[in-house]
């Protein structure tokens, strides 16, 4: 019994700490980091195939690279030819080599006459020490 | 040595079962998420303030209920008065109930003043099974 009592105490203490250093290493990294929502109007004869070609990219470039860490691409469901792609880079540098990457280059040459606008709003994020949260939550 | 090998191989495979279900769990629970940008214009006068009110109950939301996923305030650069706010919450009902809340209410009373236009712009989540690779890179 009381072994049971360490393993679980010792249990809730590594997760405390784990939780804890990446909290802290989310608010060290954000300063570099590169937060922004691309704001797309795509033609309407064309918005199955740029949401392919969306879903994709994102789903390659989050897997393949190491300094994507978010490309979360969102469907405004009262205008549905508006998308909205939030976009999280660890550095400048790391978008930069993002925006060389084969499978990127892909799908700017072949998305481009689908898209009748394209906004790049940067932006400064506020808590970025609870990025880390979206994913405890998640697997509840 | 034979057992070092068992504990990285065990550790492995524990990994990789828990990120596959988180993924697995993510994307069951998307159907019934609430996915929302909130697009917020602030009077610059009442800007730094609201900025503490969003902040606070952005991150009180996000510790203290189960059924608020995510929570992520930003700032657009280029016009610091426009807010951008990413929230998911697990279900309506756990919106129904956020908005219900306490910290809520005085975060909603207290900035009514500041706020000079106010857009919920509801998304559908075209890539919901990444959202956990968010907080697995932020952690690198």
């Amino acid at each position: 019994m009381k072994r049971k009592m360490k393993t679980i105490f010792r249990r809730i203490l590594l997760g405390t700490i784990f939780v804890a250093s990446c909290i802290c290493q989310a608010q060290e990294n954000s300063d570099k980091m590169l937060v922004r929502i691309s704001e797309i109007e795509v033609y309407p004869q064309y918005l199955e195939a740029y949401l392919r070609e969306a879903k994709e990219v994102g789903a390659t470039s989050v897997k393949e690279e190491s300094g994507v860490v978010c490309i979360f691409p969102m469907q405004v469901k009262r205008d549905s030819k508006l998308i909205r792609i939030v976009e999280i880079y660890a550095s400048m540098e790391a978008y930069r080599k993002h925006i060389n990457t084969s499978h990127f280059q892909k799908y700017k040459k072949g998305t481009l006459h689908m898209i009748k606008s394209l906004d790049l709003v940067d932006m400064n994020a506020l808590n970025p020490e609870y990025m880390p949260q979206i994913f405890l939550k998640m697997k509840k």
